[in-house]
C-alpha cells in the first residue's frame, strides 16, 4: 500500500488534534507524519498512535515531499503557507474559510461532491461547520424534490471557537456562579450562561459571517445560485464532549 | 382611585417573586396583598414595598373578598384553586398551561387581544412565554400583510422552568468544570453545557409540548386556524439576569 507524507498545521489546536485523533482511528497510510504550529507551540510533544512527536515551526520550507498538508489554524496561517505548500508539492487540503470561495478552489463535502476535488489546483477548501451539517440533511432532499428555500437556525458550540474560547467560557461560568464579574475578551460579548446571534462581524446586509458563508457555501456546493437560503447562526455555551474537558 | 385586593398565588417562587416586582413597579393600586403558596413555602416572610408579609396557605377560603387572584404556581395549583377563587369573586389571571385552551377562557396578550378579556367568565389565561414573544412580532405583521407561514426557533432560558432547574444548572455546571459526573433530575437529559430540543413531552406527531402550545395558542389568540407554524423549541443553558443569580 502506497503511504503518505502528511504535514499538520496546528496540530495543537482544538481542529487538529481532532484530525490526529481521525488520522490514528482510520489507520491511514502515513509515511511519515509532520505536526505543524506558530509561535507559541513549536517544540511541544505530542502523541501519534503512541508515539512522541516534535512539533516544528511552521516555516515555508517546512512542505518539501509532503502529500498531503492539512490546515487546520487560522485563515493568516494558510494564506501565508498554503500556496506555499502547494507549490512545493503538497495537496493542501484546508479548513480555515481563506480559499473557500475562490473559484479554482474545489469545496468539498465529500458524500455529496467528492469528485469536484479532482480539479483540484494544489488546494482543496473544507466547508464551514454548518455548512456541512446542513448539506448532508438538505443534499438528498434537494436532489429528490429540488429545494427552493430553506430556513436555517443553529445552536453552535463554543468549542467551534478553539481553546481561547473554550477556556473563556469555563472561566465565565465560575465566575458567575461565584457571583463575581466575568471577564470577556473570546466574545464581543459574555457567552457564559449567554446565547450570541453574532458568528464573525456583521455585514451590510445584516447578516454574520457565519450567515453569510452559509449562503455562498451552500450555493458553491450544491452548484446552485437559485436556493433562498435565511439563515440565523447563534453561539450557544456548550461544548463538544468529544474535545477535551474544558480547564484542560 | 380604587384600590383591589390581589392575591398572588406562588409567590415565592421565580414567577411570583417578579409578578410581585411588577405589582410595586406600576404602583399597582392595591388595598391588601395576600401571598399564597403551597406546602413547604407557606408562613415564610417575603417584602413587598418595603413592608413584610407572611405567606399564607394555598387552601379553598383563600380567596374571600380577592378582586384579582394571579397564579404564578404549577398546573395542578391553577387545576385546584382557579375556579374556587372565580367562584369566590376574583377575577383570575392564570399563568400556567391549564385553561389556556379551553373555549370559555380568554387567552391574552394585551397588545393584541385586550378587548377580548372582556368576555371572561371568572378566569383569564396567560400565554406561553414564547407564544408572547412570537406574536408580539408576528401580530403586526400579520395584520398588514397576512402571514400564511412562519418558521420558528427558540433558544428558551432554563429560568423558565423555575428554581430547582436553575439549580440544577448551577450544580451540573460547577461539576462538569470539576470534572465530576454530573446529576440530572429536573430535564430528561444534562443542561449544563448542552443544548436540549426537548421541552415538555412528545406527542404522537413529533413535536414536544413546547411547540404544540406555539401553534394551538398562535391559533386561538390571532383568530386563525390558518396560518401554518413550524416550531423548533430548545432549551438552552442560560438564565435570565433579572432572576436572582444562581445558587442564591
Amino acid at each position: 500500500m502506497k503511504r503518505y507524507v502528511v504535514a499538520v498545521v496546528g496540530a495543537t489546536g482544538l481542529v487538529g488534534r481532532e484530525v490526529l485523533n481521525v488520522l490514528e482511528q482510520r489507520r491511514f497510510p502515513l509515511r511519515k507524519l509532520i505536526p505543524l504550529a506558530t509561535q507559541e507551540s513549536v517544540g511541544a510533544i505530542i502523541e501519534f498512535a503512541g508515539e512522541p512527536y516534535i512539533v516544528n515551526r511552521l516555516e515555508k520550507d517546512a512542505f518539501e515531499n509532503v502529500n498531503f498538508a492539512i490546515f487546520a489554524a487560522s485563515c493568516e496561517a494558510s494564506a501565508d503557507y498554503a500556496k506555499v505548500a502547494a507549490k512545493a508539492g503538497a495537496i493542501v487540503i484546508d479548513n480555515s474559510s481563506h480559499f473557500r470561495m475562490a473559484p479554482d478552489v474545489p469545496l468539498i463535502v465529500p458524500e455529496i461532491n467528492a469528485t469536484a476535488a479532482r480539479d483540484h489546483k494544489g488546494i482543496i477548501a473544507n466547508p464551514n461547520c454548518s455548512t456541512i451539517q446542513l448539506l448532508m440533511a438538505l443534499y438528498p432532499l434537494d436532489a429528490r424534490f429540488g429545494i427552493q428555500r430553506a430556513v436555517v437556525s443553529t445552536y453552535q458550540s463554543v468549542s467551534g471557537s478553539g481553546k481561547k474560547a473554550l477556556d473563556e467560557l469555563a472561566d465565565q461560568s465560575l465566575a458567575m456562579l461565584s457571583l463575581k464579574e466575568p471577564t470577556v475578551e473570546a466574545y464581543p460579548h459574555r457567552i457564559g450562561f449567554n446565547l450570541l446571534p453574532h458568528i464573525g462581524d456583521f455585514d451590510d446586509d445584516g447578516y454574520s459571517e457565519e450567515e453569510t458563508k452559509l449562503r455562498r457555501e451552500t450555493a458553491k456546493i450544491l452548484g446552485r445560485n437559485d436556493i433562498f437560503i435565511s439563515p440565523t447562526c447563534v453561539r450557544a455555551p456548550v461544548f463538544n464532549c468529544h474535545c477535551q474537558s474544558l480547564n484542560q
